[in-house]
């Protein structure tokens, strides 16, 4: 999974009804050393994530896991979990290359 | 889901037949604060998206599930938002660094 | 769906069965603003492209669709169109920046 | 699969049940000549590994057949092996360049 | 699929069940102009490959066809073929540039 902070919020009105019901949030995902780096991206929140907040999505195929599995929708990211507490081990990280 | 801007159309008379009733856009992805970046990317659109517009692209397998559920078709990338409005925290979006 | 040019063929004889009978074709991703950027990959051809050619290209799970439905192979790159025509509009494609 | 470097732990209490029962590590994965690279990832723990460990991860949709194969669980990244032995030929490596 | 070099072989111990029996790979994919570019991967060999030879792997869910199909094991690469030939078209590549 990526973990990326929550930047925004994205509303659209034309959309397909099959993603109508999801909150659409705007997500930073975190490259080396935990600075943001790669493409915005789009998730559905499934856990109540707001504005600034660490996040966990998983994308891709199981993104679709998170709601009904008999009936898939077409959604590949999905916020699955905020962040309370990140551990991160400096020496084995490569941060003082 | 990409964020992306609506860059053009493409015309393709000799593709597979599973494909051929779609409408496929030319797309350009948006990178880290909102800047075009990525590869350009052929997706189908599902809900009338035009040239300049901002939309929402799901890609992969979930890009399947917009459209027949019983008779998947090869199709990795599709439109299935037009975006009304984007409201973005320029201060937790890492813009200023 | 990558727009990717064609730009050579491979050839292998020690395979796996499943994908014994496909045409193997060598494509170069098109990325920002149209310029050759991206691995090179293999994708299976389906509709008859030839050097030098301009296609689309779908990867990933939605590939598999391409072939047999029933029983699927492991191949996760696609050649489902050549492309006639492409019209970008230079004004939203950032080519001016 | 991803060969990474496991380089923290992350807690979350609100997240989606499915994935309450996990353990999620910080990993980071190697690029070109295994120097780190690529956006750190959230991976689920399946073989017991400890931080600085180097660990083989499987991504994407295939990722879900390391948990419960009747009810798929969201996750798109999981620890499959913790690495003995890395046995690099250094002449085909392109290290030299 | 990818083109990659394979430059080594991994081993471990303590790993999944599902993939014990698997011959474990590491390569390097080729990227534009076929040179060494990306992250090395960890991919399960089918077909017999070795040092420094030049191979075909198909990646993600589609790698998982490489094997048991009723039981889907957490692969996500795996080599599908060895190269024998590779025939680029100088002229279309972009090597010029």
């Amino acid at each position: 999974m990526l973990l990326a902070k929550v930047i925004g919020n994205v509303w659209s009105t034309k959309k397909k009804d099959a993603i109508s019901a999801l909150r659409l949030l705007v997500i930073q995902p975190l490259g080396k050393n935990l600075k943001p780096d790669g493409n915005v991206l789009v998730a559905a929140d499934e856990v109540g994530a707001g504005f600034g907040e660490l996040v966990i999505v998983t994308q891709g195929s199981p993104a679709m896991q998170a709601f009904n599995k008999t009936d898939l929708i077409p959604v590949d990211a999905v916020v699955v979990g905020i962040v309370d507490n990140l551990e991160i081990a400096d020496d084995v990280a490569g941060k003082k290359k």
